[in-house]
């Protein structure tokens, strides 16, 4: 039996995008595997955020009840599991993109990464096609 | 003092937006605002979802503090403010627009509206344009 948060029944659309991805990791995640090329939880637990275990595991389990991601068992690792994005999980790539315009937009402090923000703004729709196809760009 | 959530020092665009939107009540407000055409608090407290008064307090002071609304007194009623956009606020346009079209492709359930859905995939970019410039759609 899958966990599955509640969704808000009011029908709005930007609701239900916010019950499935709207807190500070969900997002995060899919940043991993559909930028980064991750695979598996310890890859993930490796990101700079740090994210901490009982977030990650929930955040999966999450992912997975809302049909976002996918997991295989590692070929190379029984004991492991591989995730994958499925075609909801990849269809998140224009959200992200947007996200990465309007924080190249607004994040003026120093610490700000430019490499993703010049990738958006030379070829937003590449960029976004790209990421869809499951092609890393970091 | 305004109050200020802590961004993480990551550098990534992704990880400051969810930092600044990144929870289930933020881009709600933003919706009522930029799609509602909604100005003030007690407008902001009839959201068909039911969002609580504290949250409602906490989360229009934390967007005063990252300068996403400006607030000021209300004209015909001096105990009261209005909330406007910013131009950080209206540049969230797209995010909501991207979330709104994945929403409608993944969104089945019965409850769901298609109203914002189908002028996001008649005319993306002029809706976008519509909300950017402040003109509501509901």
């Amino acid at each position: 039996m899958k966990q599955k948060m509640d969704k808000r029944p009011s029908g709005c659309p930007i609701a239900f995008g916010l019950d499935t991805f709207g807190d500070r990791w969900t997002l995060l995640i899919i940043r991993e595997i559909m930028l980064g090329g991750k695979r598996t939880y310890s890859e993930f637990l490796e990101a700079e955020e740090g994210i901490a275990t009982n977030i990650l595991v929930d955040r999966l389990k999450q992912l997975e009840a809302d049909g976002i991601v996918e997991k295989t068992r590692d070929p190379e690792n029984r004991r492991s599991f591989l995730y994958h994005l499925t075609k909801k999980g990849r269809d998140l790539a224009p959200i992200l993109v947007e996200i990465i315009l309007w924080s190249g937009a607004h994040d003026d402090r120093p610490v700000a990464s430019r490499v993703m923000v010049e990738k958006a703004l030379k070829d937003r729709a590449g960029f976004v096609a790209t990421l869809r196809a499951g092609k890393t760009v970091r």
